[in-house]
């Protein structure tokens, strides 16, 4: 089926306690598509400057990502720099220059139009909205969020939520969004806002899926390597949604591997900086961590 | 098989957002006596002062808490006052009175010598060492030890663990203990300093149990009350050393399954105060929690 994604494309520079990158490649399309194309075949809307270097973009089509919804406009690329520091949980953002992000209204190709499953990266929710008004018949629309949002538009978002069938969102912002400090609870009150499905990630624990009347717990692969966390989150959305769009069917069973495979992706993105691990990812070893997660909580 | 815990029994006093409780029946052996005695009898070896109530020795033995090892000494009861905030996952110590707990030798009763599986609670290193040499042929000793130790006793707590089998200890603990602030390599290196397994509680996120060449992730059961934390770490033990000694065999799955069922025995212990909870458990409950546990990670 067809996959689409709207969101950022950008050039990130981030220092860890174990390296460092300037200027890299990076935003929440990228990692969504790069990851998602391990399954599938991805259509991208963003917005890149002037000054955003041809081998991205070559990169990005010898994935396969289709840019035909990816707009040059004038002035620079988005930036953004930050840090992590020793637990490597949450990063300090030193700069973001939004330039060309800033003015971003996302227009779908009319190619784009017959999209059956849309990921809204996370984004102004009037934008995400924006987005799926111009898709006559999604057959699944997801949907990631921040505390930016949560606290600056409430009313936009849960307008947009209304429309959405899976929300993705870490755990300090499901209890946020959800003014309840229970997991469990959060999660409820969050799916009688309109997500049949509500996905809370929560980093090096792992990430839980929760529907009406199921949980289901998706452990994170133990790693002796962590490089650089950014796009973990938006690499589990690709690995999530990668997985899920190969068919028109949603079933327990294939919500709770999506999961898994949003986790695989979520652990090979955080071994290197910017994108370099998930370009050089196998599909075997993509197998083979699947088979690795299972080992993980057999008992 | 035998089972013998040697720990503190104590009152305390704890307040939490949902409610308080004042001199409650509390302590490390008590918490798992309990727990453990879902699966076995448990041998106790802790100390009261002349003023622990009586229905608390009666309620013990009605569990058929083994208590030739309690000794009642001159003196008061330990007394721990302590509070917990909206997180839940830290509590404020109030007030520790150590009280007859200061003085507290562990004498094992002779007809204690024969035991097979030891659980050393988190006293001092010291201590827990002069409880093992008293048992000429255990077949199975694991310890619990926290912070304070880690940094105020490292060289006997390093003794102690090149005695034991199983180390438990918190996420924080394993890395102050290894040094190493990945999970992984902290495992690898805590395993390295005796433990031929290692467990690593994480509160709400789970638990680890790491061996050399296997890791194995147990969920937290998702709760929508958790009254109180107190004794969680300590009812955990309890459910994974009264699973493990029922029987003489140590294989993967078995270590497995005492993982899933400490986890249980914490998940029930966290609903309420004190061991109001673990009082009224049954049997069938905790088997129908442990077919929650394998709903929840099933894919």
């Amino acid at each position: 089926m067809s996959l689409l994604v709207v969101g950022s494309v950008a050039l990130d520079s981030v220092r860890t306690p174990f390296g460092e990158i300037q200027e890299g490649l990076g935003g929440s399309a990228t990692y969504f598509s790069i990851a998602a194309g391990c399954f599938t075949k991805v259509r991208l809307v963003a917005v890149v400057g002037e000054d955003f270097p041809e081998k991205h973009i070559a990169f990005l089509k010898s994935r396969g990502v289709d840019l035909r919804g990816l707009c040059r406009a004038k002035g620079k690329t988005f930036r953004w720099k930050g840090s992590y520091g020793e637990d490597m949980n949450e990063a300090k953002t030193l700069s973001t220059e939004l330039n060309v992000f800033q003015t971003f209204r996302p227009e779908l190709p009319s190619a784009y139009k017959d999209t059956s499953f849309v990921f809204l990266a996370n984004i102004d929710p009037d934008l995400q909205r924006g987005v799926v008004d111009q898709i006559p018949e999604p057959y699944l629309v997801a949907c990631d969020t921040m505390n930016y949002w949560i606290s600056s538009k409430p009313r936009a978002l849960k307008k947009t939520l209304s429309r959405v069938d899976i929300l993705f969102l870490n755990e300090g912002e499901a209890r946020q969004l959800a003014g309840r400090s229970n997991l469990l609870k959060a999660a409820r009150h969050l799916l009688s806002m309109g997500p049949s499905t509500v996905v809370i990630k929560r980093g090096e624990y792992g990430a839980l899926l929760f529907k009406q009347d199921t949980v289901f717990w998706s452990p994170a692969y133990p790693l002796e390597t962590v490089r650089d966390p950014t796009g973990a989150g938006d690499s589990f959305a690709g690995g999530f949604m990668g997985y899920l769009s190969r068919r028109k069917r949603l079933s327990e069973t294939r919500l709770r591997r999506a999961l898994i495979y949003g986790s695989i992706m979520a652990s090979f993105n955080v071994e290197d900086f910017s994108l370099n691990r998930l370009r050089k990812i196998r599909r075997e070893e993509v197998e083979w961590r699947f088979r690795g997660f299972r080992a993980l909580v057999r008992f």
